[in-house]
């Protein structure tokens, strides 16, 4: 398989976690987003949503990070991304969507691009933007994780899975931006058990071969 | 089955639409989202992250409209709102991602309502911010569906789905705010498409009890 992807994109990010839990061997391409290589008309032409990740799969592109994650989960099935019973399953999802629908977008680089050159938002409350949507967006998660007797050691039971894997590239982007978690326990210590499971460890962005 | 949702909710009018499609009966509970309902400690015990909609089964609670789509899909497969193929299933979802992840959630009523207090954002700036997203994001999904075979009747095949499911609301939308879907033919000729099917009909917003 190949990856276009980026060091920093917590998508790309996503789908390295879930390679590495999969024991998947993969090729790399880097996007690099802050050059716009992502708005390329080679790009373009493998993924027209000028967006990454894309996984190459035998010939077929594949895109959206949640997307590709549930295509891996159903076509290398071991070790399971989600659980067997329809209300975990929705459970799972429920928290990765609470990430990649409702904190993740509104902080990309071309949301915080518009902010600065088309409304002329100061840094300042550039990153002040940025932290309110990641705190107030972790703070909802450390709910959903609280409230349900389904959190374990991770986000749903003793063993990694998709939750997680939305979890850690967002925690890794609320220290980048110095954000407050400290009403987010839960979601600090599944980060840190998260961190002792080598597949995710490799995945993380200052160990791709594109860092700066 | 209970549904929390709110008439003008892109979110809750997808799983209105599932709900018809599947053929399932089911109760109303409306969360007024102008007057804060959703933030009221009674509506915050139901769902934590304090978002429309949330879907009680058997008095289990579920969240996340995608995540809701799924699990209407497991417990209930027929009609089936994703393809069988996990390349067809990863389409889909990109697809309904690319609306639900990249579009809808920049222009939540939150967002907004950030955008004017905090930033101070003229009326005339939030209304080109929502206008841009909805437009270069309806534009990408105009080019995932004219540059791919499996487009049919509707954005994958000739049945309907949960593509099709995403894009409805999200083009209700984009006619509220007047955006400019020239673009867009092909989300344009779909969404004609859709409007003939009774399920998505019956769950427009202007039909719903709450409506204004």
């Amino acid at each position: 398989m190949l990856l276009y992807g980026y060091f920093r994109s917590s998508a790309a990010y996503r789908v390295r976690i879930a390679l590495n839990l999969k024991g998947l061997d993969y090729d790399n391409r880097f996007i690099h987003l802050q050059k716009n290589d992502q708005l390329s008309a080679d790009y373009a032409a493998i993924n027209p949503q000028k967006l990454v990740p894309a996984l190459v799969d035998g010939g077929h592109v594949l895109t959206q990070s949640l997307a590709i994650l549930e295509y891996l989960d159903e076509t290398h099935p071991q070790p399971a991304l989600l659980p067997a019973d329809p209300l975990g399953r929705a459970r799972v999802r429920a928290i990765a969507q609470a990430i990649a629908c409702d904190i993740h977008p509104i902080n990309n680089l071309r949301i915080l691009r518009y902010l600065v050159k088309d409304l002329g938002v100061s840094e300042e409350k550039k990153d002040a933007w940025y932290r309110h949507w990641v705190e107030t967006g972790l703070q909802a998660v450390e709910s959903l994780l609280t409230t349900n007797p389904g959190t374990g050691r991770f986000c749903h039971g003793d063993d990694p899975g998709l939750a997680d894997i939305c979890l850690v590239p967002q925690i890794a982007n609320a220290r980048r931006f110095k954000c407050d978690l400290s009403a987010c326990p839960t979601v600090e210590r599944i980060g840190a058990e998260c961190d002792k499971v080598p597949a995710f460890a490799a995945a993380a962005p200052g160990r791709q071969p594109d860092a700066e």
